[in-house]
């Protein structure tokens, strides 16, 4: 019988078969679920969670809800088991503990891991976990499985299985086209611009990858080399613009970070790319001295607008209500460097979710920049201010542990002064 | 402060900084394993991280032995938060369901998951298991740190994430190496014999990696192509022997499977190895019609001299006791074929570990070949019996599954005859 | 001394080293080119050759054609040496002859094979002799160096050392732009065009490349998968087509044949490679029935319009005359097979390039299609003609002897009756 | 008709049938030749030629001599068109002299070149001339076809195709395979003496390949990391060393150059090889400071003892008479310094080959060592001496141009006072 199909048959007879065994002829995909979860022989799973995946991607979008429904009602935990497994615990037993880990565990979770056994199977539960993404909006009672699937996918996406490569112009067409695609920041408008940002002398682009998935890139950053901190973006992106001699840069500007795989919500990457893109670039080119950032706060003019209170003073609260657009570039900055400084989540952490971000990571908020994003996204969202972020090694590990802790904003004086703020924090020696 | 080693400085800043400002100075790997769980700030973590694998490898045994007590007592569940997500739960909320199983997480699988952050720890944690696992023999409290690590290894080293290759004699020497070293089954004497068994036109070699491991096979399997059913593992091995023209082949003979990693025990990839083997074969070799395994039967003579009971005859018993290797060829056989199909184990499945597997793949219990293997070991186990399983693919699944659910043993006519059953089960059509 | 550009400092020390031990200081390139010629250490000469290519690739268009006169001029053949060699040499005396005609090499010879020792030179001589063609044309006396050039070409780029190479949408940017550039027949408008004539599963793109040249395709041929002979281009280049399954497929159309490299002129590679790819995709896919091309005949026109003769009767001659675009359908298709068959060259071969390229190649003039390609150029030269020529295996070599040896052109008899002539030659039994 | 071998397929029919086609059945190589040459069609070329090659490849050793022999004499110069050639060129006429270099080409050559069309012929052609080198011993007659094989390959192989590789580890067995084999100097004993010397930290292989010949290395050269000049190969071969790290080495000593291939004698690829490989040490570590070899003498005592004239003292060759090898250490030094630096060709070079090619590369005589190859050969060749030569980025180029012009040996002091010489060379300045 050994022919081309030999493991593909295999695997097909091995469901019919396992199906006719239990004397049912058609089934329907949560049918199928059960059967992978019950199956204890690997073989017929294997070709069980093949059709299960091959099914979901043909249903209609709706039967696709419907199907997370059915697996949520479905497979989720084993209750006799689990008050069993209560019953047996008591305080110190570590076994017994372990036991109603398990008993505890949601049968959808393991249903995950099994679907995952078939080759190719990862980049396709990553993109049923971006589906299942979409129906959450609507259907919050599916929030137990996506729980499963963020559980599973943080440990399968975990650094250390994770590849940094460069992206340049030897990269195959199929991973520079999805880069176009996936690029969040600033519009990527086709192959020329592409090639700009790719493949002149004075550009980088850096991204992980999973060895799993082998041509999707999970996230990227776009670096300029540069003679100085940069004030604007459009610089950066102008096509007509002359490279430099990448050895002769000083500066490198981070002005683009994207997330490529919605299916990945939740699983941070970009503080380790970051981290290793200065890494590889440091050693790559030795007169770089500076890292900064070029980042945009896309959520400035919706909280200056609608949410600021005692951060603004009253001239700024009414110059925005009366002007909107036509406030005067100082005082604009002056609005941003409050905002960023002194707008607070409840939690204590800084408002704005870059911010966030790279205070989290270490970075120093360095400089505001307003006429920075004059596109009309960045006019919309910012006024077009733009914000530095600066990495400096020496300093990024007290700046980390100082807003870890205690919340504690690091900023150049520059931005704390214009946030009305003393230059200094009282024996601060980071800044 | 650019230079080479920046991300590795910017590690050691970040754990020695992480360190001061909680105003300790010396650390012990325990606490950094405290530090590891407690940090909520991922820079740091990667650096505690890679510290904790560091000092732990260059510990000696006796104290890696304590750390993993230290771990097991240290790293428990939080039973705190254990009994208010117990008293949270009723039957019918999933939610409060899935609470109670991360509450009931031990704190030390969450610290593995995190030392799989560090590049290239993936390795380093199979390393550490197999050590564990030589403590576990005298320390049986540490089966619970044991069962975190292949809770999460079988989900780290699922199906999907494998990629299989071809080794032959243009693989790097690094990997035949280890090959050599590997082979459990037919001991590999050096490079000749290696060349021997993967450069000679009709001997195939193939590996199973997992991507984040690229030069450490997890498993591998030999094939002979032959143009017969092998009965011997020596004509297999000859040095002298004149290799045949592949595309002549009728029968690929897999006579040897070794399992390489000791820290991935409990992971079972063999199963899908074989049929993907299978698989390529076929579709390489249209020729090949008969797939079949040359296996030893490790446990038999251990069986027949002192566990067998009313499965063998008292001639046969006696036979054994008073002649032991000079018992005549058929009464070997005769023996071989009754331990085989009627020594079962306390859950009903077939006593012999290796016929288990093969059954349990849906392979048929083939042919039993006397003086098959006449290595001392070969005598010593087995009085040089192995036996023959074939992978039949249009059979496969059936015999899964009757095996599987009834623990029914798929075999041939000959050997079934050789046991003293009838020839077939009533209404068999499998073999 | 020892730092990163130790061996381009050898290099260059030793090149003025060597200038300077001459007592001389500054030198323009025809004395570089003297002194690579002179030097017998070959240290020196590298540096040397590669400061000829530069200084070649830096200098301006007339300057680079003063630059071949120059060689032209002064490293021509040894006068001395070759009038020693004819005394020396009498008929029967191999060992005199060997002599006389390394005597009579010229110089410039021997200096574009030491030019070809710093490593890439290859791709820079064959620019350079791109250069040279277009001196040429205005300077006869060019021809010497010309001769050089493609006689070292011939052996540098044999067939024995060119590698084939799929061009996909996983083939690196940098090559598929080179593709766009280099679409010679029918333009790749841009990348959207690009992805449909690589990456569309009905869609195949071949190319040769050179090792020593690795991004530089030198001659690519574009195949669509069909169900029939396709009569016109505009159907396989259509947007908005759906692909067809390849392995329904039962013709390969070859619809656009591309030399890449204008250095390389007269260097013949399309007979191998169209070999070459119908070897490959037979292998591949073995539905695929009939191997043909669908090419242009860029020279109909012209021909019909000022140099036909008694190939065509009057009736012809006069709608030519008069009509031009709007000859009936039928006439021009007449038109077209008289052209192709009947029109010749002096030395007997067929008129059209194209069809001499084919013919020689063992095809078959199988089909002539009008109303094929409606783009302005295919209405200019052709009327809108194309060709179908026919690779059947079994005839190649038969068809390949008679149109080598008698000039016998291979043609269908519908293209055969269409020009007039009988059905079959007497006795053909090749077509 | 399309199949697997269609490529094959067609070059087959195209040999028989354009065979046929002359009415040949049987042929033997010298027709297969003579087609090959007369044949104008590349297609049957393609085949014929691939047929030359399988049928050389099966003729014994006495055949293939005649087959050397019957090329010789059948494919020289075409003499009547030289004879032509001559008369049509007179002084002036570079046209004339190129048609009169191409007529004197013997039509052996271009047989060469067409062989090398066939995929993988580089490779076979140089074993071919390697056969040929073993039959030129006896036959001087086949010397002409020698030239034309070396004039081809030192076009084919050079430095500009070539690529330089590290041979490591992770290096395919096959090559390593090769390794083994082809060292020429100090005899690589087997798999675990050869894992010492590319996989210990302080130890580098290096090659050149030609692209078309991937699998097979044309020349290598084995470096240790030391931390001062060796003077003895026993410790730098010495299995139970301890190795360094290779930051910490100062010299990287080059302690053995092997040729690879017997067919490419007279290609010479070490001069590049050197510098280029100390180029790469040099940029990779930047401790490094001291290049240096330790090569053999491997004429010494067959100079000594039977060639040497008035550059020994009486006493010396009587030791060397009397003594042989128990001549007092400093009296072997003595006799090696002067036979380096005053033993001359007729030419004027250095008598010892390997002191001629490292001098000629632009290399310093730097130190003799007495009791530093040991070995039965060492001891044989040159009662063990060995001799460091230093390649000085500063000096090269002097030294080279010094020695290429007036056959000036660059020595150390030392090394010249010890051959009875003035410590210095008047005005020199670059020892």
């Amino acid at each position: 019988m050994p022919e081309r199909s030999f493991l593909s048959d295999i695997l097909q007879r091995v469901a019919v078969g396992a199906r006719l065994s239990r004397g049912k002829t058609a089934v329907d995909i949560g049918t199928l679920c059960d059967e992978l979860l019950s199956d204890k022989g690997e073989a017929s799973g294997l070709a069980t969670a093949m059709q299960i995946l091959d099914t979901f991607e043909s249903l209609e979008n709706d039967k696709q809800a419907a199907f997370f429904m059915d697996i949520a009602n479905r497979f989720g935990v084993d209750e006799t088991a689990l008050q069993s497994a209560i019953s047996g615990w008591k305080a110190g037993d570590d076994y017994a503990a372990r036991k109603l880990h398990y008993a505890a565990e949601p049968k959808s979770q393991e249903l995950i891991r099994r679907l995952n056994r078939v080759p190719g199977a990862t980049a396709r539960l990553v993109t049923m976990r971006s589906v299942l993404l979409e129906h959450l909006k609507t259907h919050p009672e599916l929030s137990g499985i996506d729980t499963d699937f963020r559980h599973l996918f943080s440990s399968w996406f975990s650094r250390g299985f994770l590849e940094i490569r460069r992206i340049n112009w030897s990269t195959p067409a199929e991973i520079l086209e999805k880069i176009i695609t996936y690029e969040a920041v600033h519009e990527i408008t086709g192959w020329d611009d592409l090639r700009q940002r790719v493949a002149a002398p004075d550009r980088k682009l850096f991204a992980f990858f999973h060895p799993a998935i082998p041509t999707e890139p999970l996230i990227f950053v776009e670096v300029a080399l540069t003679t100085n901190v940069s004030s604007a973006v459009g610089s950066i992106l102008a096509r007509d613009r002359t490279p430099i001699n990448p050895a002769s840069a000083t500066t490198a500007v981070f002005y683009s970070i994207s997330n490529c795989q919605s299916g990945l919500r939740g699983i941070s990457f970009g503080n380790f790319l970051i981290k290793q893109v200065v890494s590889e670039l440091a050693a790559e080119l030795p007169a770089l001295k500076t890292f900064v950032t070029l980042s945009p706060t896309p959520e400035l003019r919706k909280w200056a607008e609608s949410l600021a209170g005692a951060e603004l003073t009253d001239l700024m609260r009414e110059s925005i209500a009366n002007a909107k657009a036509d406030i005067p570039p100082t005082m604009i900055a002056e609005i941003t460097a409050r905002y960023l400084l002194l707008a607070k989540r409840a939690s204590g952490t800084v408002y704005d979710p870059v911010a966030h971000f790279h205070l989290g990571n270490g970075a120093i908020l360095h400089r505001v920049n307003v006429n920075a994003d004059l596109s009309p996204q960045g006019i919309k969202n910012a006024w077009g201010v733009m914000v530095n972020y600066l990495y400096d090694g020496k300093k990024i590990e007290a700046n980390h542990q100082a807003y870890a802790t205690e919340h504690q904003v690091a900023a150049s004086p520059e931005v704390r002064v214009m946030a009305g703020l003393p230059k200094k924090l009282m024996g601060d020696k980071n800044v």
